[in-house]
C-alpha cells in the first residue's frame, strides 16, 4: 500500500469521509496513533473488526487513497471552503471539552475530526463570544419573533449566534444576527454545498457572505436523520450557551439541550404560553433534570453566559467599578476572554494582543484579583458568586 | 383596673383590634405572660415605649376592656363568623412556622395571633392538602384562564386553593376552584365582613358558603394597604406551596413569593409570553433570588408540592408500588399527612382515623421504611429524591 496520504490534514479529510463523526473507535486510534497512521491500519485492516466492516466498502472501492484525498481537496475548493483541524489557529479549542463528557446513555461521541467551513470569517474567534439558540422547525409566530429579537440583540451586543440552519427557530436567530449585521455560525448535518431545506438556499448565501457555514461532513454529503443528532454536540460545544425557544416533545433542540448541560455550558429556555403546545417542550426542559435558565431577553442571556449582572451576582456596578479598576492590559486580557469555556495562554495572548510574557505575568495577577481561574492548565473567567 | 377579660380568646381578639397584626413586639410578650397579663401591661403601661405609642390611644378610649371584648364578640357572632386561637382544633398547626423565619430585611413578622373565620368548614383541615394561587389583580385573560384551570383541576383532586380574594388571578383561582365544588379559603386584609372589592362581593358570598373567609383583623377593620403585605404571609405559611401567575414587576405576589420560599415552602410560578408584560414578574421570579418551580398544570403543581412523581423523583411508578405494599393503617397515615408541612402526631392520628397509640407505632414503622420523617417533634412526608 504505497499511496497513503502524506499530509494529517489530507488524512483526516480521508476518514471524515468513510466514517461519520464521533465514532469512539476510530477517533480513539487517531489519538493514539495520528491521522495517518490511523488511514494506514484503515487500509490494511488492522482495525477491529466493527471498524473494518464500517469503512469495508469504501476501502474496496479506493485503491489509490492519495487519489481520494485530492479528489476531497478540489470538492473543497470547488465549493469555496476549507478544512480545519485540531492545531489550526482557527480551530475552536473549546470542542475538545467534548473529550470530558461522559455519558451514560449512548455511545459517547467524540469531538469533530475536521470541520470544513465556508464563509471568510475566523471560526474560533467567531465564537469565542457565542451563544446558540435553537428550536422547533414547527415554531410559532412568537417562537420566530422572540428568536429574531434575541438574536439581533445578541448580534448588537457583539455576540455571534449559532443555530443549525433549519426551518423555524434556527432560521429566525440567523436572519436576527444577519439583520443587525452580526456574525452568525450555521452547523450543518451535510455538506457545505449540500444545501438543506433548500427554501434557506438565499439565507445560506447571506450567512456563507456574512458568517460562516460548518460541517462536520465533506461536501457531497446528504443530511441524514442521525446526522442532525450528531451535528447537535457541536453547536451545544460551541457556544458558551444553548438558548432553547419552543421545542416539541423530545425534540432535537431536547437533544441539543443535553449536550450544553452535559458540557457544562449554560443553558437557557425562553417561556411561552402554557396554552401552546410549541412551548411543551422548553417547559418541560425548565422541569428538569438538567438546570435551566430562563431568559425572555438578550440581556438576561448574556448575563447568564458570563456569569456577571445577573440577580444570582448580588453586585453588578461593584463588578463594572471594579472592572474600571483595571489596568489596560488587565482589561484586554478580561475582554479577550472566551465567556462559558476554557482558552490556551497563548491563544489568549493573541486575541488580546499582549505578548506571551506579560500575558503569563498579568493573569496570575488577575488570578490574584479573582477575575480568572486555572482549570487543567487553561484559563477562564472566574464566574461571580458573590460580591 | 378590674375590668380585664378573664377568657385568653377575648384577651387575643381585643389585642388584635388594638396592635397590627405581626407586631413582634407585642406577640413575643404574649408569647412570655400569655394573652390575659399581655393585656394588663397594656392597660397598665408596662411595655415598651413603642408600644405604649401604639396603644395609648386605644387605651385611652377604652375605659372598660371587657366591654370591649364584649362587643368584638358581638360583632364577630353578627357577621357569622367566629375566631380561631392557637391551640384550637381547627388552627393550622403549619402557621407556626412563620416564627421559624428569619428575615434580615424588615421587623420580622410573627404568626397570627387569632384569626376570624366565616364559612363552615375546619380551616385547618381544609388547608392540609392546599396551594395558594397568587397573582396580578391587572392580570390578562390569558393569566385568567390558566389561573381557573389550575384551580379547577387542584380543585378535582382534592386539593384547597388559597388567595387573596382580589381581582384578576385570585378571583379567577377562587372561581376555578368553586367550579368544580373544591373548598376555597380567601385570606383577607380586612374584617370578614368588610368585602373588599366590592365587585366581588358575589363570590365573597359563594366562598363564605363553600369555602371559608380568613382574616386576622376584627370586623369593622378596613382593607388598608399596608394589611395586604401583612395579610401575604397566612397565604404563604398556610399552604403547601404558592403558585404565582402573573405578576407585575415588584407586585404583592412577589412578596407572598418571598415568605413562601422563607417558610421552606414549594414556590412555583406559570410562564408566559415573554412578549407579554403581564408576565415580566413571573418570569423575574424565575431567575432569583429564590428557586422557583415552572408549572404548566396542575398536575405539575402537585408533583412539586407533594415531592412524589416529578421528573426530579426518577421513579414514580416504584413508589406508586411501594404505596400499594402499605398495611390499610400504614396508607391512612401517609395519605393523612399534609403536604409540604409538619403536623403534631396527635392530630395526625384524628385526621387519619387511627389510635393515638397504633399512631405512634406506625409512623415508627413508616420511619424505618423511609416514608416520613421527625422535624423538631413533629412528623412529616419524607421527600423521595431518589429511587
Amino acid at each position: 500500500m504505497t499511496n497513503l496520504p502524506e499530509d494529517p490534514r489530507h488524512a483526516l479529510m480521508l476518514l471524515s469521509s468513510i466514517v461519520e463523526p464521533g465514532d469512539a473507535e476510530l477517533d480513539d486510534l487517531l489519538g493514539e496513533v495520528g491521522p495517518i497512521e490511523a488511514v494506514r491500519c484503515v487500509w490494511e485492516r488492522e482495525v477491529p473488526e466493527r471498524l473494518q466492516r464500517i469503512t469495508s466498502a469504501a476501502v474496496a472501492c479506493t485503491r489509490d487513497p492519495r487519489e481520494r484525498c485530492e479528489a476531497l481537496v478540489s470538492a473543497t475548493a470547488a465549493c469555496d471552503s476549507r478544512v480545519l483541524v485540531p492545531g489550526d489557529r482557527e480551530w475552536p479549542e473549546q470542542l475538545r471539552d467534548l473529550l470530558l463528557v461522559c455519558d451514560t446513555d449512548e455511545p459517547h461521541m467524540r469531538p469533530p475530526r475536521c470541520l470544513w467551513v465556508r464563509g471568510e470569517g475566523d471560526l474560533g474567534a467567531m465564537c469565542r463570544r457565542s451563544v446558540a439558540i435553537v428550536g422547533a422547525r414547527a415554531a410559532s409566530d412568537y417562537g420566530r419573533h422572540v428568536a429574531d429579537g434575541i438574536a439581533a440583540d445578541l448580534a448588537e451586543a457583539g455576540w455571534t449566534v449559532i443555530s443549525g440552519g433549519a426551518v423555524g427557530i434556527d432560521r429566525a436567530a440567523h436572519l436576527g444576527s444577519l439583520a443587525r449585521g452580526g456574525p452568525t455560525v450555521a452547523v450543518l448535518a451535510s455538506g457545505v454545498e449540500q444545501l438543506y431545506p433548500q427554501g434557506n438556499r438565499p439565507m445560506f448565501d447571506l450567512i456563507a457572505q456574512k458568517g460562516l457555514l460548518v460541517s462536520e461532513w465533506p461536501p457531497c454529503s446528504s443530511p441524514m436523520r442521525h446526522r442532525f443528532l450528531t451535528r447537535n454536540r457541536v453547536i451545544a460545544a460551541l457556544a458558551a450557551g444553548t438558548v432553547v425557544i419552543e421545542a416539541g416533545v423530545r425534540s432535537g433542540a431536547r437533544n441539543t439541550a443535553r449536550h450544553a448541560a452535559e458540557l457544562d455550558r449554560v443553558l437557557m429556555f425562553t417561556p411561552g404560553p402554557v396554552t401552546s403546545s410549541a412551548s411543551i417542550g422548553t417547559h418541560e426542559l425548565a422541569r428538569g433534570p438538567w438546570e435551566a435558565r430562563l431568559v425572555t431577553r438578550a440581556e438576561e442571556v448574556i448575563e447568564d453566559v458570563t456569569g456577571i449582572g445577573g440577580p444570582m451576582a448580588p453586585s453588578p456596578p461593584t463588578q463594572r467599578k471594579a472592572f474600571d479598576r483595571l489596568t489596560e492590559v488587565q482589561a484586554r486580557l478580561v475582554e479577550a476572554l472566551p465567556r462559558g469555556y476554557v482558552i490556551d495562554e497563548g491563544r489568549l495572548a493573541a486575541a488580546a494582543g499582549v505578548p506571551v510574557v506579560t500575558a503569563a505575568e498579568t493573569l496570575d495577577r488577575l488570578r490574584e484579583l479573582g477575575w480568572v481561574e486555572l482549570l487543567d492548565g487553561r484559563w477562564r473567567l472566574a464566574r461571580i458568586e458573590t460580591a
